[in-house]
């Protein structure tokens, strides 16, 4: 049988009873205690200490005469996290079990403020013609004397009559209901069509209201924009952590977790992931929704993005042989399903809308960046960089567009950073850094104005967009050089060797953070920096190459992320070969954009389709000059390439910095 | 004194008074109902299972003032045969007595004396055009070096390529196993493909067995023909009673029982059919089927009809509207539903395909018989007469065809007859009576002899195809006259008054029957027996009427029980107009003839579509004349019709009888 104790979390003062042998990291998610989990248990973030005050470990074991006592020792995995200068008493919430009654105290830097929305939904300028339309039907009561004919019969000749519809299907499920509505309101009923070809939907009496889903589903972040088909406005924007990151934080760890785990492994992902979806459908409708068991039926369609990965693992589809040589995915073409077969919380007789990929890990996100931004109908060389948790590049112009994808690591989404977090309120999102004293002014999500030194801020460390723009500032003011490595003796308390003798930056002081820690730049963080930048740049200059460009017209910074970097700190870094400052621009979550566009325009669907097969797909990793291309890209920004905007933008800022022109 | 219990059997719709403490196997066997029972009542078998489905078990020990209380508590004996799947109310015949009145229903596997199957399929002669074709495939093994494309696309090129088929797409469940059913065999496989359109099935390595199941949903029989698709040929046939039958005997009850049970009675009898017809599946595939948890998936495609009715009740739609005036049916078309989302389990992505329905009662089993039979490529004025549980009419010819529906009630199908039973062993189905001595010798199925009178017998009652044969002798023996009133005073013991001082004629005396009673035809049975052929001549002269016909070229009987009619009898009896006695002829199920058609030729799908639509649907029961052509219509053959053909062939057998030509 079992046992209960009773957990108390501090600061909150959250309290409950929870069985023994669960870890603090469930008691506190039972309980309603934020704790911050990126890595979902995996002893990989160490994001998730905590600090255990006071507790009462009883015998485990009568036989061995064991006693857990205070405080608990932790074990190696958790040791690698634990720093001496964290104090007694740590211990990773997601490993640490109840095994008696117990107080626990969360720090500051390990709660999970709620994640600023990265993924907002911005104004799209695009004709309206939804897959899904709705009509009006009033049909004349049926008596004995005319020839009779079905329901179903008489609404496909009232919508050839007066619609010119032809041919259409009923999906069974409407069929089902079809008399009762029908004679519901005298007759009168909105029957909703899809494609032009099959009734989805049949209301009683006349309904205008029309909604649809546009999804992106990303390798960490969801988001579903509710869209309004007769205006196409998003009428409301849901989001959430990917429910399989528990899983694995990359793509490839979670193709293994499938096929480590064969038979329950994919299910577990697939059923986790629409969960998560029918989540947020059932939150993103609850503002227009009806009363009744199924709120999430007012939207009658779906369209959604997401890498190879993420697709194949949302169908269902073993992800196997797209995580290893020759790379081939189950489908390309974009695919409609009905959303009863995957389980979705929709109207189940209305379809969702895959887009299609375009190969290996160039997935239907990316094909949502291609339809939004249309590098294809441009006559400039067109750059565009989507960053999530992996990088996809497309180079091109009317005449022809690359692709491929980049293994940028996930610095950029601030793992890995020492003080790295999400994007939530505490996070430093952008620094300036004096050239001359190196001292440091920085800005906090969730606050308005800018640091003043030695003030108490809600500091808690730094996210993924800031670290562009610290690392860029800290390069500007020389604290780094060309290759990255930290210049000591500066003569400033902030350049500093940590306990084990590694360089790194103080960008906020103890006694301006809530952590009570310094927050600090590392030579760790940079390095990662430059790998990710590194591999960003290589594939843009591989694929010019191969386009035999020489010179970059525009460059699109795609993606949450990508939409909240500094772009002159991109420049500065060189995430890209060099391009006039005014040419660069961020679009925001472009791929999130395309999933809209293909739910408000039909013709988008062929358009991406189309598209998807045209583009080529280019394979930097496997192209012989990798190696070397890489090595000189990892170089801020670059070792040999020539910057001239750049330089011109850095002299007339008067940094001391030298760029090659 | 002893008391009587009412005691009703399902499905057989049988009924009587029984004695007090009688078993209710002594009662099913004393009123003609097949319980199987091995052990003779030894509680060793357990075959005799039956279900309480209502009834009253009053106290049968005073003393000990236990009341027996349903449903009943089976005995410790009965309970090592009882399992919990049997469900509720599970009692074995010979160990449960009757207390009180009582209603039980006898599972098809507790029913002795398997049913002569006499839906049996017969040859049919038609082009080899099915739905589903499977196409071997077979890909070169993807590299790195091609540009990459999905499995699905690779599969596509290669149909196209090879097989000239063009922009098929995959059923999601399909998609779901491709990739590992493609490697499994070294990239061999075998593609199913409906309707040149979609991938229905992919399996490893060249498959050729093909297999596809017609059935037919009668309102009392359900039989299912499993087909090899690439010769045409029935492998095996399987059938059962309809599962619905305790929720109503006829069509009407069954729609009233949908009303009076809103929310569940409809989807209780949905159910129940689903459920029979994968027993079905399960039994007709068990010798072809491979091991495992899913032998149905065999079959990959699947045609039905039905009456309108038991087409709405199977697909789930509500049955009101059918069943009251204007009677419009919620859909006439044909109809493709995924098997999955019926609930069959046979391929789940395989579809099921419902042949159209022509008009309020006259349905889907009716276009079978019409595609069978394609009067509609007659020169000569052919009536189709088919009988089930209700009568459907076809007339026409290559001009012009017209149906209609007849209420017979169900006396052909021996139901309301007092010794009808099903078409069993123990039955009589012919009989000769002396038209001098007015002395019977009969032929009883499951004998090859004919009766010796006063030979012990294992007769039990007569079957509904009998009961028409046994009608005609006695007209043609003078026992009854044309009005169909019995003729008293013949001299003969055999023709007689009951205990109610109606008439009635002895056919088998106690001694010959295994039931200890005297099996008699009754005033009553005659009266039924007048009223149904009397609704079918009706039925049809109206047609003929609407048609401007004045004679018939040929009569077809179809129907299972039309397929048993002696031809003799019905033109003596006036089932029909007069027609030449050697174009009269039987053909089986006709409506499960359509079925396979449709199942082997995917013309007759379109065929079926254009011809229900084309058949002009007559509304006899509104026509002014019905009820004087019908008071007429009892008469036996008829009260002023000139029957030249009957006259030739009764003077011909010497019979006294008068008849007009």
């Amino acid at each position: 049988m079992s046992k209960k104790h009773k957990v108390i979390f501090q600061p909150s003062g959250r309290r409950g009873e929870v069985e023994e042998g669960q870890t603090l990291l469930q008691a506190a998610q039972s309980l309603g205690v934020d704790i911050e989990a990126l890595c979902g248990n995996k002893k990989v973030c160490g994001k998730c200490k905590v600090r255990i005050e006071e507790g009462y470990f009883e015998k485990d074991n009568i036989e061995s005469g064991m006693t857990h006592i205070f405080p608990p020792v932790p074990s190696p995995d958790e040791m690698k996290h634990i720093k001496p200068q964290d104090g007694p008493g740590i211990r990773l919430a997601c490993q640490c079990e109840v095994r008696g009654d117990v107080k626990v105290f969360v720090p500051e830097r390990s709660r999970a403020g709620k994640q600023v929305v990265r993924k907002a939904a911005k104004e799209l300028t695009i004709k309206l013609d939804p897959a899904v339309k709705k009509y009006n039907v009033e049909l004349k009561p049926p008596t004995l004397h005319e020839m009779t004919t079905g329901d179903w019969e008489r609404v496909l000749k009232f919508l050839e009559d007066d619609y010119g519809l032809k041919g259409l299907t009923f999906d069974y499920l409407v069929l089902r209901d079809l008399q009762d509505i029908l004679r519901k309101e005298s007759w009168k009923a909105t029957v909703t069509v899809w494609m032009d070809k099959e009734i989805v939907k049949v209301e009683p009496g006349f309904v205008e209201a029309s909604y649809g889903l546009a999804v992106d589903i990303g390798t960490t972040t969801c988001v579903g924009y509710l869209t309004d088909l007769n205006t196409g406005k998003v009428v409301n924007t849901e989001s959430m952590m990917n429910p399989q990151v528990p899983y694995g934080e990359d793509v490839m760890s979670r193709i293994t977790y499938a096929m480590s785990n064969p038979g329950v492994g994919l299910e577990t992902m697939q059923k986790a992931i629409i969960q998560g979806l029918n989540e947020i459908i059932e939150r993103v409708v609850k503002d227009i929704a009806k009363d009744g068991p199924n709120p999430g039926y007012v939207i009658d369609d779906l369209t959604i993005v997401f890498n190879t990965a993420m697709h194949h693992i949302f169908l269902g589809l073993n992800p196997e042989y797209i995580g290893r040589s020759p790379f081939i995915p189950a489908v390309q073409s974009s695919l409609d399903i009905k959303a009863r077969d995957l389980g979705l919380r929709m109207n189940p007789s209305g379809y969702i809308h895959v887009l299609p990929i375009e190969a290996g890990f160039v997935g239907a996100d990316n094909v949502g960046v291609l339809i939004a931004e249309e590098p294809y109908n441009q006559d400039e060389n067109v750059l565009i960089i989507d960053i999530g948790t992996n990088g996809e590049l497309l180079l091109g112009n009317r005449k022809k567009v690359c692709s491929t994808s980049c293994a940028t690591g996930p610095a950029f989404e601030g793992a890995q950073i020492k003080f790295g977090m999400r994007a939530a309120p505490g996070a430093i999102e952008k620094v300036e850094i004096d050239p001359e004293t190196k001292e440091a002014r920085y800005k906090v999500i969730g606050r308005t104005d800018w640091s003043v030194p030695h003030q108490q801020m809600q500091t808690k460390g730094l996210c993924g967009s800031g670290i562009i723009q610290i690392v860029a500032e800290m390069f500007k003011a020389g604290i780094i050089d060309k290759s990255g490595r930290f210049v000591m003796d500066l003569g400033t308390p902030r350049v500093r060797k940590d306990a084990d003798g590694k360089p790194e930056y103080v960008l906020a002081w103890a006694s301006e953070t809530s952590i009570q820690q310094d927050v600090t730049v590392t030579q760790g963080d940079v390095r990662a920096l430059q790998l990710a930048k590194g591999a960003l740049y290589t594939g843009a200059k591989l694929m010019m190459k191969k386009l035999g460009m020489t010179t970059l017209d525009r460059v699109i910074l795609a993606g949450a992320f990508g939409s909240h970097i500094d772009v002159e700190a991109s420049l500065t870094l060189g995430l890209f070969p060099d391009c006039t400052l005014d040419k660069v621009y961020a679009v925001g979550n472009a791929a999130g954009d395309g999933s809209r566009m293909a739910l408000l325009n039909r013709g988008k669907r062929r358009e991406a389709n189309e598209r998807a097969r045209w583009v080529e797909f280019v394979e930097i990793a496997t192209d012989p000059a990798f190696e070397k291309e890489f090595m000189m890209a990892m170089h801020i920004p670059h070792m040999k390439d020539r910057f001239p905007n750049l330089k011109a933008l850095l002299e007339k800022a008067n940094s001391k910095v030298e760029i090659k022109a």
